[in-house]
C-alpha cells in the first residue's frame, strides 16, 4: 500500500544487502524508518520491541528470523534454541508459532546446508506472499458485507475498527482494513472511525496513517467514544482483527476489542473479526487457559509525540508514585462476535466445528 | 481532603484578598497552583478553561460567578447579561443552571446593594457547604455497599471508576469517592481501578493523584481494560458520578461511562451512579433531547507531560492531517445503572418518579 505515494510492504528481502528490510512502526507515524535485520538478534529485538506487530506480521518476521538463525547456525539441532528465543518473544500472536513449525518442518537433513538455507528463504518469501493472498481474499469476502450495507443504506457506510488491523500489522493489504480498501477502489463511500487505541496508540499512529495514505476517509476517537457513536446511528457496523482466534472462535486481540464487541451486540451493530486461518489456535478450544501477555508500565505512563520544535519526545503523563497495570490483550467469547471474515469465507463463530469444517 | 499532607477544598473565599481561589486542575497531578479568581472574566475563563470541572464543583464556582458579577454590577438587571455568559460555559453540568438559578432567586429588589452582595457571597458559600454535607452523605450511603461486599469477600474490595468524581470534581469528599474515603476510615481492605479516562486523563491526573494522597490503593489502566479485569472477577462494583441524571435516571457522565456500564451489566458486576440531588435534571425524562458537548480535537491530539528534564511539555501525539471528533460525554440509559447512591439515600432508577418520591 501507500506510504507518501510510494507502494511499500511492511518486511521484504534485500538480495544486494542479504538482509531482512521491514518499516520501523515505532517512528511512525512521525518518521519512515526503514531498518536491516541481518541477524537472529535483530529478528528477535524487531519483534520485542514492537518495531513490527500485528499477529500476521510477527509471524513473517518469525519466519525469516529461522532463515536468518539458520544462516548462522548451519544446523538444525542448534536452532532450537533460536526457535525458543522466538517463542519468547510475545505470546499471543499466534501466527508466531505457525510460522516458525512450518519453516521448521521444512529442514531436511537429506539436504545440504546450502539448498537447507535457499529453500528456508523461499519459504519465508512464500509466508509472506500467501499472506498477502489471503488478505486479499479476506477483502474480497468481507467487500460483500461492505457493499449489502452501502446498498441498503444509500450513504456513507461508517465502519468501527480497533488497534491497527492495518496493512502495516500484516504485509499488504491488512486483515480489518482489506474490505475498505477493495470496497474504496470499488467507489463505495466509506468512512472509518479509527479507535485511538491506548496505551500505544496503534489506531491512531498506525490506522489512521495508513488510510490517511490511502485516501480513506477516517477520524481519531478515543476508546471510550464508541458507546455514543452506536447509540446515534454513527457506525453501521465494526470490522476488527485478532491475534488468536479459538476453534469455538473466541477471539484474543488488542485489549478494549471485548468493551466495543458487547456494546456493538447490545446495540445490534454487527461486529466482524478478520482473520487468515494461521490466526486460528487449533489447539485450544476455550479461554480460560489462555495468558494475557502483560506489559511495561511505561507504555501507559510515557506518551510519544512532536514536541512544538518538531522534536520527537518522551514525555511522563502520569503523577509519579501511580501504580499501573498493561495487560496488551482482552477476550472476547464467541456470542458477541457476528460472524469471521477469513480467507475461506464468511465463517459463524460457536457453532462446533465451524472452522475447523473449512480446514 | 489532603494534598502533600495538608487539607485543602477546591474552592474558597478568601477575605483578606476579597477574591475567590481555587486549585488549577490543568496543572495537576504535575503543580500545585492556587490561582485567585477576583471578577465574572476570572471565573468564566476557569470554567471554560477547565481549571475547575465537575458538576457539583462547576455548580459553586458558577455560585461565586453570580456574586463577583453583582458585585462588579450591582444590578439585577445587568447580571442577566452575566447569567448567560456563566451558562453558555459549559453545556452539560445541570448543577451549573441550579446553582446560577438559586443565587438569582436570592436577590431581593427590597434590599439594598451592599445587603444583597453580603447576602450572595454568604449564599455561595452555603451552597459549598451544602455540598459537602450531600457528599459525606453520599459517602455514608455508599459505604454500607461496600460494607456488604467486604462482609461477603472477606478479601480487598475492588472499585472501578471513570474519570474524576472525586474530591476534586466537588468541594470535598467526592461523589464516586465519598463511600471509598469513608471506607478506608472505617478500615475496610479497599483498592480502586482508575481508568484513565481519555482524552484529558483525568482518572490519572486527578483521581489517582487523590486516592494517593490519601494513602488509598489504586491502580492505574486503560480506558479499554475494563472488559478483561471484570472478566477475570478483579472488579467486584463500580462506581463513577455523573453531570447530569433525567428523572427517569439516565445518565450523562464522561465518555465511555456507557461502554463500562454496559459490560457490568453483562457481566452481573454491579454499577453505581454517585450524585447529589443537584445533579437531577428535573425538566428531562428522557435523554434524545441531550446535546452532548462536542470540545476542541487538541484535547485528542496534544499530550501534556513532564519531560526529561522535568519541564512540563504538550507534545502532538497524532498523524498531522488526521481528522478527530471529540464528543466529551456519553449517555448511559438507566437500565444500566444498579442503583444511585445520593444524599437522601440509594435510589433505584427506571422507576417513574424513583427521584421524585425523594424530592
Amino acid at each position: 500500500m501507500l506510504i507518501n505515494n510510494k507502494n511499500y510492504k511492511t518486511i521484504w528481502y534485500n538480495k544486494k544487502l542479504q538482509a531482512v528490510q521491514i518499516i520501523d512502526q515505532t517512528k511512525l507515524p512521525f518518521d519512515l524508518d526503514i531498518l536491516t535485520l541481518k541477524s537472529l538478534n535483530d529478528i528477535i529485538k524487531a519483534i520485542t520491541q514492537m518495531k513490527v506487530r500485528g499477529a500476521p506480521l510477527i509471524g513473517a518476521t518469525a519466519a525469516f528470523g529461522i532463515y536468518l538463525a539458520y544462516r548462522e547456525l548451519r544446523d538444525k539441532e542448534h536452532l532450537e534454541e533460536a526457535v525458543k528465543k522466538i517463542k519468547n518473544t510475545r505470546p499471543t500472536a499466534i501466527n508466531l508459532f505457525w510460522a516458525i513449525n512450518k519453516m521448521m518442518k521444512k529442514i531436511d537433513k537429506r539436504k545440504t546446508k546450502d539448498e537447507n538455507e535457499n529453500f528456508l528463504l523461499r519459504e519465508a518469501e512464500k509466508i509472506c506472499n500467501e499472506d498477502i493472498e489471503a488478505c486479499k481474499q479476506i477483502g474480497k469476502n468481507g467487500f460483500e458485507l461492505i457493499k449489502k450495507v452501502s446498498g441498503f443504506k444509500k450513504d456513507t457506510v461508517n465502519i468501527l475498527t480497533h488497534c491497527n488491523a492495518g496493512w502495516l500489522a500484516t504485509i499488504d493489504w491488512g486483515t480489518a482494513t482489506a474490505p475498505i480498501y477493495l470496497a474504496k477502489r470499488k467507489n463505495i463511500d466509506i468512512h472509518v472511525w479509527v479507535d485511538e487505541t491506548r496505551p500505544r496508540n496503534q489506531g491512531a499512529s498506525l490506522t489512521s496513517y495508513e488510510l490517511n495514505n490511502e485516501g480513506i476517509k477516517n477520524t481519531i476517537i478515543v476508546d471510550n467514544a464508541a458507546g455514543l457513536l452506536m447509540q446515534r446511528k454513527q457506525i453501521d457496523l465494526c470490522i476488527v482483527g485478532a491475534d488468536r482466534v479459538t476453534t469455538s472462535g473466541h477471539v484474543v486481540n488488542k485489549i478494549g476489542t471485548f468493551l466495543k464487541a458487547a456494546i456493538a451486540k447490545e446495540l445490534n451493530i454487527p461486529f466482524y473479526v478478520a482473520i487468515p486461518f494461521n490466526t486460528i489456535d487449533w489447539d485450544t478450544e476455550n479461554f480460560d487457559s489462555i495468558k494475557i501477555e502483560e506489559r511495561d508500565g511505561d507504555e501507559l505512563r510515557k506518551v510519544k509525540g512532536i514536541d512544538e520544535d518538531g522534536n520527537i519526545k518522551n514525555i511522563h503523563i502520569y503523577p509519579n508514585d501511580s501504580v499501573v497495570y498493561n495487560p496488551a490483550f482482552d477476550i472476547t467469547p464467541n456470542k458477541f462476535i457476528n460472524a469471521f471474515i477469513t480467507n475461506k469465507g464468511i465463517i459463524k463463530p460457536n457453532k462446533e466445528g465451524s472452522f475447523k469444517l473449512e480446514k
